[in-house]
């Protein structure tokens, strides 16, 4: 067992998370069972869990019948899925029948409604092994929990999702849920060297727990590698459906063959702007591999309709921000008028704001996304995705769980988008965003499989 | 204080429900009260509910403190909102803080979220005062409850709103909140001789209560006039919000005024086939009438085109049970892994059905639907809006809460369809349906306000 909170620097070349895809050949030849791989993460969570922090609630007896249970599978050759026996964490926003709800507020304390949201059933029917309940920030935007960064532990691991970064960033599990409406996944992912996939907006159903601006609210799952993501996105969104009204994620059940793109759009984004120098320069140099490998980079300097979407993207901003408090009406609201007390600062000022707001804005601001989201499509005939910065900086000292700029574009245009630990500032990770475009999630993780193998030199089996 | 179940018929020319709006006058005068008002409602549901059985959950205290709080604000001057004061039913799909959510099954026997949903904490800020949980049958969709047909207790109130029908028929209140997937809300208003809208898809917030379908789920009103119809749905819909994504209904806060229509399309759908003779001539006299006013009614005889829909209109039948089964992959797969035994055949039935079904069944099913919405508002330009029936006969005999075919149609398009109480057969309610096109809720309303003026001459002040 490695601890990286005291022995590590993050190297993207050569660190490794834990990998459960790897450990399933053992699993089928009896050289290893789904009950001893999460023992060696139990063993890890037992050592740093009170440092790093990332649960709210364990249930680790829960997690070792489902193992069992697993390995049996195991054993008679009848495994249920590619991730039959997974150790799971469940972001604290997502409903479990075995474990309280919290949401990060006192107001949801034992709070629990006895059943287990859709993504959590579709694990379980998957095979995995529910572990624990992972920390999220107050109603998933506001006041941080006490989780922190596995490479530095005076850092945050981001947020909102911060506890299912901080356990697969420290090796405690191989994948965990987590949720995002503006930067929730892919920052602590990025935070923690993590990989992350925001698929498509509405590609795995959302219902059951805790309703963050449903408009934009995406479930996706932080894991230890690309492998991983890729098998839990897809068979959750396809056992549970994607959200009412949107369909499952298409391609295989494994991880999508590498596929080198030709051509990439790099964005800067609003984020480009507070990015600092340090990071600027490991992701230009990054750009170079590519370059350098064949793939042609096209950015706002080369194309003016590049040019004009960069502009038109720092509106989106206001425009996320807008949404956010108009949905946030209820039940934030809600929460307000019998809990003001036991509500944030932060919560609060977001219900203040919702008064001012009229159907008429919220309508507005859904034609503005519906528009900007046909601008961002009509590139796909032009490039096969784009690439950006997942944070602005290597996750900040303190608990505040750093700028979420970068997130939002792909919040908003509902498009994948992956977390990619391919760079490193200061022995911490340094998360570089991979774009695709909406409902073509296969091809962009292909996309992404070929630019991890380009940096690691591993490639899947395809 | 009548009493229909013993001493009336219906005559859609002569028969009045509860108006909520016409009291108001009197609240603002001082010469009647919130509190009086509830106070006479209560008479009612004393006298008729050991029969009618319209309610799983009465908190009559809680109603009377908001009843007793809303006439404060009436002798202010100062009431919230056009219903300030109304007494209103809440579906048994839908949370409500004070009191259990048991959608009709006993694996939810005493369940509580301990909040409001959206619809109801919208109702709170407008004011209203929440009577009591009513009647849903199984999961909005399987066995039927106990509640019984004001006009002829030998007779199903229908469903799945079935006790929100029925408390409104039996003038117990002015208005009821219900859903509807298929027919739901429709149907129980038909067969009660109440109005209803079903707005347009994802008007009115359907977060906080059980996801019957949620891609297909509209929250609705059942009331006893037109006017507290359009004062419910609009006022809900702009507090609460639409359904994420969606925005709130326009026009006026109060009944938009009449608007003669100038064409309207007479559908068959796949009802007609199924519909008695009595009934057609009761349909058929009636657009006799609209056409003696100078209405002109074009039907599939007169128009290729609207041939062709009707034609097409009948694999709607089969899309809509795909999308209903699929979706309810979860949760009632879950409640089947946990609770067999206490699921009803129907629930079962729809599990394993549900097993049968993959994402890509369900993504051509959604494929389907939107050409097809698109198909319907493609007649915009041509007519003001659909007329057909709400039913295939008077509610029938016995609990099955009856057929639910002429409720599909707009379930599945997503526009708004009325249901107007302007026939009877053998004195019982037929209810007539008036369509409109998406979003376009204000102005099939004004149509609706016309026809139900040409019927019962009375037009509601503008």
């Amino acid at each position: 067992m490695n601890d990286p909170a005291t022995t590590e620097s993050y190297d993207p070349k050569t660190t490794t998370l834990l990998s459960f895809s790897d450990a399933v050949p053992g699993f089928l030849d009896g050289s290893d069972t789904p009950r001893a791989y999460l023992e060696r993460c139990i063993e890890t969570v037992e050592a740093l869990e009170p440092r790093i922090q990332a649960f709210v609630t364990l249930n680790l007896d829960g997690a070792r019948a489902a193992a069992d249970a697993s390995t049996a599978r195991y054993r008679a050759g009848r495994p249920l899925s590619p991730l039959d026996g997974m150790p799971v964490g469940i972001k604290d926003v997502h409903e479990t029948e075995d474990m309280p709800m919290q949401v990060g507020s006192p107001i949801f304390e034992n709070w629990s409604s006895g059943w287990d949201g859709a993504c959590v059933f579709a694990l379980r029917k998957a095979g995995a092994a529910i572990v624990g309940k992972t920390v999220t920030t107050e109603f998933a935007f506001a006041t941080p929990g006490p989780s922190r960064n596995p490479w530095d532990e005076s850092r945050t691991p981001g947020g909102s999702s911060s506890g299912s970064g901080a356990a697969v960033g420290a090796r405690m599990l191989p994948a965990a849920t987590g949720s995002q409406v503006r930067g929730s996944i892919l920052r602590p992912a990025a935070y923690c060297g993590a990989y992350t996939l925001k698929a498509s907006y509405g590609a795995i159903n959302s219902l059951g727990g805790f309703p963050s601006a449903p408009s934009l609210v995406h479930v996706g799952f932080i894991t230890g590698t690309l492998a991983d993501l890729w098998i839990a996105s897809h068979a959750v969104s396809r056992i549970a459906g994607g959200d009412p009204g949107h369909p499952s994620l298409g391609g295989p059940a494994t991880l999508p063959r590498p596929d080198k793109p030709r051509r990439l759009i790099r964005l800067e984004t609003a984020g480009w702007a507070a990015t600092t120098d340090e990071t600027r320069v490991a992701f230009e140099a990054w750009l170079g591999t590519l370059a350098d490998s064949g793939i042609e980079i096209a950015g706002r300097a080369d194309d003016p309709e590049i040019e004009a979407y960069e502009r038109d993207l720092v509106t989106l901003r206001e425009v996320i921000a807008l949404i956010l408090t108009y949905e946030g009406r209820w039940p934030l609201a809600m929460y307000a008028e019998r809990e003001w007390d036991r509500l944030s600062e932060r919560v609060r000022d977001r219900v203040v704001a919702g008064r001012e707001l009229a159907p008429e804005d919220y309508a507005r601001a859904l034609e503005w996304c519906i528009a900007f989201r046909a601008r961002h499509d009509a590139f796909a005939g032009r490039a096969d995705g784009f690439v950006t910065l997942n944070q602005v900086d290597p996750a900040p000292v303190g608990m505040a769980v750093g700028d979420m700029v970068y997130g939002e574009p792909s919040s908003v245009l509902g498009c994948p988008a992956l977390n990619l630990p391919l760079l490193a500032v200061a022995g911490l990770p340094l998360g570089v965003q991979l774009m695709g475009f909406f409902r073509a999630d296969a091809q962009i993780v292909a996309h992404a499989h070929w630019l991890v193998h380009a940096v690691r030199g591993i490639a899947a089996p395809g």
